[in-house]
């Protein structure tokens, strides 16, 4: 075995030598390669000058905030859920979270308010709370979704909780998905919460498998409905990750009545989303038979980026105690824990050595990770070759840097 | 001279004709004809496969709030502005000025805020303030703009007041646009006002003449930055009746300090307007000179919907001393005052002959019209053949309503 000092030694030339190379390399934000929006090209120009929907509407003119059916119905198929339960929205999910939440603050009030937060999770959820200054509970995440005996401990408890932010599919960024227990569970919640408690079902990454058989995930809307408590969810998605991660559709399901005050909610500043995009995805992705297809097609470029981290940080990490990583099954994250107290270092030096990660802590309510220990990847963004240099960088940086905390 | 119980028992028989006739007409909505939409069908299929801008970003990925740089430089010749303060979002340039209000909130605190109406003015606006639990108080409107003397007085007397709605070209609906004077006086009166007043200047119909050298509105944001005050002023805009009503691209400009906060606001809420169809417009639209001349095409289809309904106005109505109108040089729509008190009449007896008209009340705070006179005709949406069926029967219920009223 080597001598630590040595490998210290070799590990601290090494890093030199990618600090003066001045590389620029980025692997902060789940973004799509070029190539995978180049396979939704054809969404522009598709329709052809032809605007009209079934029922006679013109998709380019005024009007119509829950979308139009055609696109309610191809929601239905991406979210599992039935046509009537769901909206169409523009280009952004997060901005129909964020105005969900806006549409519940009235209705909750003015007192405290507070959401669950299994952890790690996505920082933009987490945002939107501290815009609203809703306090925010960390909850451990498990291999088949939150603690949910804790979840029902909390809620139950104390009537100030009125959500949970849950991805239940490839969660972001421990790429998990929620057993059917769980989501049983989940949908069941709202019987021991307080009044109006909601259940933010962000489902991400529906359809973004790695693998051929993909995670099922099962319907949290229609275990809901077998409970009575359809009216606590809210599932949202999007293409964003599908066609154009700009310029897509997005989803909201929620029971009948709660979609129809969530509609009124939003016409006191709207007319309406972008129908006529709405009519493209449909024309383009056509329902889930064609989702389906279009993803294998992401699968084959995202694909060999995961295996390619996942390669690099098994000869480089593994069996030497200095961190644990899930190999997803989808999604767009690896989400790997340092050993405690190391991220921030760990992610700074990377910094210094022209390779930027997603902040330390960002996966954390408040940005405050208890232990300093989990860091997001995101491979999908940059090329192969781009890839393999900014993965040689960040393990030299967890290695080294593990083996400077254990050698002071 | 006809006997006016004649004239009387004359036209409820015409009318008694039109309600048998079962008609089923819409003059409520500033709504495009389809014939309109035709001239932007190119929107579609005109990027080519080309997403890159001129900076090298991609169109189709995440991010940029402010919008792309091509579409700043399109935006800021439509609103007479410089490119670095004007921001390009979404489809709904309503949804924008109802962001930007509830920015202002987190920033006007919690004392009761109030806002300025001249008045006849657009639902929408007054709806925002409603939501918002903002105050509004009436200023008249006049052929050169709202009253600025009693603008100037209220705003010195009352720093809980913090906004006024303008539409400054071919007002909404009084179809006037305000005097360089108005504009100047506008400008600085931030000058005399509370903290953080702000003047939401909707430019709604900047380039929607209905005669070949239409008005010509004074840059409020010149004007400011002269004065000083440029953080006042909030320009909004959108090509929603230059392209596809429900599809088109929105405007927002103000000084580049203010930008910059609005900007730090939305990050809360998206990731970024859809930039596919920002550069979709700057391809179709090219520049001012390309606005001008799209707009052109509009007006010969408008322009024969206007003057139809002024014609059937000045026929049946001119000389009775029972309505007063504009005769606007753009915009879409005008505005009639019948007499006192029969406004709410006229528009239930023409929805009973089947004409659909906006609701009495609309075009003021809190749909309360003190004098129950102004009814809004909106001509562009219906064909020629069904606008003339509906000015017939209003005509007719404006005369038989005087006539019922007088002869009581």
């Amino acid at each position: 075995m080597t001598d630590p000092h040595a490998r210290q030694a070799e590990l601290q030339a090494l890093f030199d030598s990618y600090v003066d190379a001045g590389l620029k390399l980025d692997l902060t934000r789940g973004k799509p390669a070029a190539e995978q929006l180049d396979l939704s090209n054809d969404l522009d120009g598709i329709l052809e000058g032809f605007y009209l929907l079934q029922d006679g509407s013109d998709v380019r003119n005024y009007g119509g905030i829950v979308g139009i059916p055609e696109a309610r119905q191809l929601g239905a198929e991406f979210m599992d859920a039935r046509p009537e339960q769901v909206m169409v929205g523009g280009n952004s999910s997060l901005n129909l979270m964020y105005q969900y939440v806006e549409h519940m603050m009235s209705i909750w009030g003015t007192n405290p308010i507070k959401f669950l937060c299994p952890v790690p999770g996505y920082d933009r959820h987490f945002t939107i709370c501290e815009h609203f200054n809703i306090e925010m509970i960390n909850v451990p995440m498990f291999d088949d979704g939150p603690d949910m005996a804790m979840v029902k401990e909390l809620v139950s408890q104390d009537a100030a909780i009125k959500g949970i932010w849950c991805v239940p599919k490839y969660s972001n960024p421990t790429g998990n998905t929620y057993s059917k227990e769980t989501v049983e569970q989940m949908a069941e919640i709202a019987k021991v919460a307080g009044e109006n408690f909601k259940v933010f079902w962000d489902n991400a990454y529906a359809v973004h498998d790695l693998v051929e058989k993909g995670d099922v995930l099962a319907s949290i809307l229609a275990a809901a409905e077998t409970a009575g408590t359809a009216d606590s969810i809210v599932m949202l998605g999007s293409t964003s990750k599908v066609t154009f991660a700009g310029a897509g559709i997005s989803f909201l399901a929620t029971s009948i009545s709660r979609l129809k005050a969530f509609e009124e909610f939003l016409s006191d500043q709207m007319i309406g989303f972008d129908k006529v995009n709405q009519l493209r995805h449909v024309r383009f992705l056509k329902d889930s038979e064609g989702i389906k297809a279009h993803m294998a097609r992401h699968r084959e470029i995202v694909k060999p980026k995961f295996d390619l981290v996942l390669t690099k940080l098994e000869k480089h990490l593994a069996g030497k105690n200095m961190a644990t990583w899930n190999s997803p099954r989808g999604g767009y994250f690896i989400s790997l824990d340092t050993r405690p107290g190391l991220a921030t270092t760990i992610i700074s030096m990377a910094a210094e050595a022209g390779v930027k990660l997603t902040p330390a802590g960002a996966t954390f309510p408040y940005g405050r990770d208890p232990d300093d220990m989990n860091i997001r990847l995101a491979p999908t963004f940059p090329g192969l070759g781009e890839l393999e240099s900014a993965m040689d960088v960040f393990v030299t940086c967890v290695e080294l840097a593990s083996l400077n905390a254990e050698l002071v």
